[in-house]
């Protein structure tokens, strides 16, 4: 109550690509991808960074450009907090958070990165949220916080840099973008009614990306042998073995590529994304039919229309974007949600809930009133 | 007001690499680096990764292992957050903060990835104490938010991986390891009293990595015009430019190491430190002769004894560890409070205010009741 979205922007790279041209890559089809997960086309960066998609994003939230959608100009002096969600960090220092700042001059924020997978906008949200209540006036102990009165969110993704461009099985699903969120604290506004995050292990490691760490150091060069090392559990020593990608880099692919089992994933998906809607209606004490909107992380649009099913729903109460954009993760929602207020579909007094999963497992879901 | 530390854990990989040997790599000499550093050994990963540093860590801070320093046993399913500050992440996808929940066997924690650089474990604790305090009952709202009653606190790295083994400017500086803090939602005691983050822009780049991307997309080769990608400020259109690493890598230096100038680092440190530091005393009504132990972020000793000086405090009331660990950027602070627990300098009822600084630049203070 009171952590109100007053902005919304995206930003898609220009480079745009069909189907047709990943079967000159690899072994697949227009209609092949298309009847097995909605996806027609995705959005690949050339030059373009995840920060600058992120800074186009931000800026139009934050009402300084004619796209996107916001309630008014917010000055950049106004924004406290800048919440980063990214799993393909341009940088591991400075952050894509720092980045923004110092692009948009929001001198007064405090800025971080963070990763809960394609939940990660959620997750950024709920941080907000909640540190946005906890310094409320009047909050108890809020006197001794930093005060949060203006928060960006971002959800920005460079997939293009981590998929393996010869593997069918993932390179078709994924693209690029950015999405972006501007939330104002306002006792008088319902805003975020109720949020909820989960994660469930990913026992099978459906979904993995190794970090490409590529200078090793100098001082032992085969190692040590790990029952030397006072590790908890011989079995875990290696996060090689533990992700089970240590045949597939000596194999000669690179380091730093997205893996996936996707049957695993719609498994856990479809489960998780009516589990999440559910718990965020019960936390605030309303039913399906007070919904106006669902927009939905978008992965494979099977898993939404099997979702849509359990839930008994049309799928006329999503919003769908995957068809020209594929699975941005992070970015997917906010960037979903931007089309729905430029589309003019989520109106004053609209309930609306956003709702995600991701690898890790990740899942989460935020209920608010518009 | 409530958020209270009750478990402290740290964990440093086996292999000690004393300055000799960085002498045998680098035009550099023990007696150079002891005295301008403060530093005299550090250590590094073989083939322990992040997340078994980390484990380690939290397994003490759980109270599962004699080492460290635990009020009592928490058991794995009290757990409700999970937030793993790093750099240095094993892997894009799962998180750290995943692979700690599957590990551990944390069921009902959320878990999230964070990057705040250097000050990454205090960002890490506003956020927890934020996320308590919001869902603490009676708060307003708290029903529609995730309960939190226990969280843990993860700053691990693995930094020897982007450390340029052949700059002796910076090679010197950085070792690996993990600290850990469990905190328990009780608002029958003060616990953390204030905190404080903010950030700085590193207008000079004086902080900087690359991420390594190795899969370059197929579908052009040279890129396309940056101008002819809207993108709102083109002298920003290339994050390559903008972190001024172009030249290095095309000389081939590899992509992910860290960059720093020593200077402007320092420059910074030695305001931002005493600074945070006033701050959150400020916002609990107290002064620094209340406080018993800084604990701060171990970048340099010299930084360190500067800002003392500055606060007008002996270093004595500063917890220690730069001399045998360098700077393991956001395990430094955990790790050098679990050394306090240990050592018995934090008694019931002492105020301690951890202190940090990082790249982005980021600052920041939390000070607690023990």
């Amino acid at each position: 109550m009171g952590c109100t979205i007053i902005g919304c922007g995206k930003k898609l790279p220009k480079l745009d690509v069909a189907n047709d041209e990943l079967s000159k890559l690899v072994d697949t089809s227009d209609e092949w991808i298309s009847t097995r997960t909605g996806i027609r086309s995705r959005r690949v960066c050339v030059n373009e960074t995840n920060v600058d998609l992120a800074e186009c994003a931000a800026r139009q939230a934050l009402g300084w450009e004619e796209d996107g959608w916001a309630a008014r100009r917010i000055a950049p002096e106004k924004i406290d907090l800048v919440i980063f969600s990214t799993v393909t960090p341009d940088a591991l220092l400075p952050t894509g958070a720092a980045a923004i700042r110092r692009r948009l001059g929001l001198v007064n924020a405090a800025a971080l990165d963070m990763n809960a997978a394609c939940t990660g906008f959620i997750y950024g949200l709920t941080i907000a949220e909640s540190m946005m209540a906890a310094a409320a006036p009047g909050a108890p102990g809020a006197a001794g916080r930093n005060p949060i009165r203006h928060a960006l969110v971002i959800g920005s993704e460079r997939l293009s840099r981590i998929i393996d461009w010869n593997d069918r099985n993932t390179c078709v699903l994924f693209g690029d973008g950015a999405g972006a969120a501007v939330v104002e604290w306002d006792e008088t506004k319902p805003g975020i009614l109720s949020w909820f995050i989960r994660n469930d292990d990913d026992v099978d490691n459906a979904l993995t990306c190794m970090n490409a760490f590529d200078t090793p150091q100098p001082f032992t060069e085969a190692g040590i042998d790990p029952a030397a090392l006072e590790l908890p559990d011989p079995s875990f020593a290696s996060i090689h073995d533990e992700y089970e990608q240590t045949e597939r880099i000596a194999a000669g692919a690179p380091h730093q590529v997205l893996h996936m089992h996707g049957q695993k994933v719609f498994k856990f998906a479809t489960k998780a994304m009516p589990d999440a809607v559910e718990e965020v209606l019960r936390r605030a004490g309303l039913g399906i039919d007070d919904v106006k909107l669902i927009v939905p992380h978008q992965a494979n649009e099977r898993i939404i229309r099997y979702a849509a099913k359990r839930m008994k729903l049309p799928l006329e109460r999503f919003q769908m974007s995957i068809a020209h954009r594929g699975n941005s993760s992070s970015a997917c929602i906010p960037m979903t949600l931007c089309d729905a207020y430029e589309e003019g579909r989520i109106q004053p007094g609209d309930n609306v809930v956003l709702v995600g999963f991701g690898g890790g497992f990740t899942s989460g879901a935020v209920l608010f009133q518009a």
